[in-house]
């Protein structure tokens, strides 16, 4: 069985003084996209280098998570940690997604460039920053999710398909 | 009072055997776009990181800098160290900005990929590294500019406000 | 005698049990395109961090190869390390060469996101990483070869010209 970590990363959503949006973007999100069998791990954690670099080595390590999707600390902002808190965690950088993530949200916002989203891997998961905003998301997972299932395959982690409608997923022949 | 950094970074104009053009047109940008009141803090110092990196100390730490643009330095030659440098002394990196700053300079020169300029934030201060050429400083200021002001919001640095016919600066609602 | 080394790397290419098809593709491409005097300093070496790298010192420091190309283990399996070898043996980074390639490769295929190619200096060899697949080395070679003779030209590397009906490449004037 597949699981994705889902990990929101904010203060006011980790004391219950917010409701937290990004996390259940991205798990409807997924719920659409995905065809095949998956089950969510979600998790609310404050910003900070060591409360989200704990969560993601519990998602990882633990919980065995084969993607791990973060929402929020991204910015600019003294409090935005989580680019480094992944960093710290990941054997391997995949340049091309926060790059592709940022050139996307550009068309719409030109503070995209302020994003210091990264990607990564960690032994058989694979792990993705997103923004925090909702509208945010689901631009940057429709830009980047195509390159996923394949990146699993090669990870070694689970096997997932998408409704090609929505997400056309790419595999190579052979 | 907003103070602007702009460091000429060139062994040659730091010696007085080549008038500096790079300065002068920064200057010249910011004076047209920015419409709130600023000061500039003008520096001109030889390439290499020591160099580079105690003017930029100098900038944020002692003269306390919302905004330290550099010009020069950020190409393959072994001279070229400006990035380095300024590396050496931000706490989070901006990645967005070089991104981008390649990307416009690249629909005008092919050599634009050879350019290794970064930005990033110091404490309150954010640094970027721009071109040497006043042309390619006017394209790269362009492109990055309507993000400045609402990062400097974010990192607790001075209010910029800008022509809006000139340079659209977006600030989020909220 | 400029010097171009050409360094596949491919644990099934270097144990014969596959026919490299990555390195003559480069040569049968720069052979096209270069029309200065040039000799090809050929390697066949497998995936690892050691096993390039030690490929990579060779090429640069004794063979004294002016532009050494990689093909082969920039993906994100476990064995695709051809980037962190890159890294360890390069003095500066080149970020706009592996922004570039994955740019225009993305126009192709969806995947080209987890490509981790980059390109840096290492004294006065320019090292580019390029794809495993011909097809994908042609694409990512037209787009970053016409700053490719005046990177050689910054760094103190050997001249080189192309046909400029093929490539054209761009040297600022003066």
């Amino acid at each position: 069985m597949v699981r994705i970590g889902i990990l929101t990363v904010s203060d006011r959503a980790s004391r219950g003084e917010y409701e937290d949006l990004g996390g259940p973007a991205i798990e409807e999100w997924l719920t659409r996209v995905i065809t095949t069998d998956w089950v969510a791990e979600r998790r609310i954690v404050p910003d900070g280098v060591d409360s989200v670099r704990q969560a993601l080595l519990d998602l990882c390590d633990r919980a065995g998570a084969d993607l791990v999707l973060t929402t929020g600390g991204t910015g600019p902002s003294p409090r935005d940690l989580t680019p480094e808190a992944t960093s710290s965690v990941v054997g391997k950088d995949l340049p091309g997604f926060g790059e592709l993530m940022r050139r996307v949200s550009l068309e719409t916002v030109p503070t995209a460039i302020l994003s210091r989203q990264i990607a990564g891997i960690r032994g058989k998961t694979l792990i993705i920053n997103l923004p925090g905003k909702p509208g945010s998301i689901e631009v940057c997972l429709g830009a980047v999710f195509p390159a996923v299932p394949y990146c699993l395959d090669l990870i070694g982690a689970g096997r997932i398909e998408t409704d090609e409608a929505l997400v056309r997923s790419f595999r190579p022949r052979g």
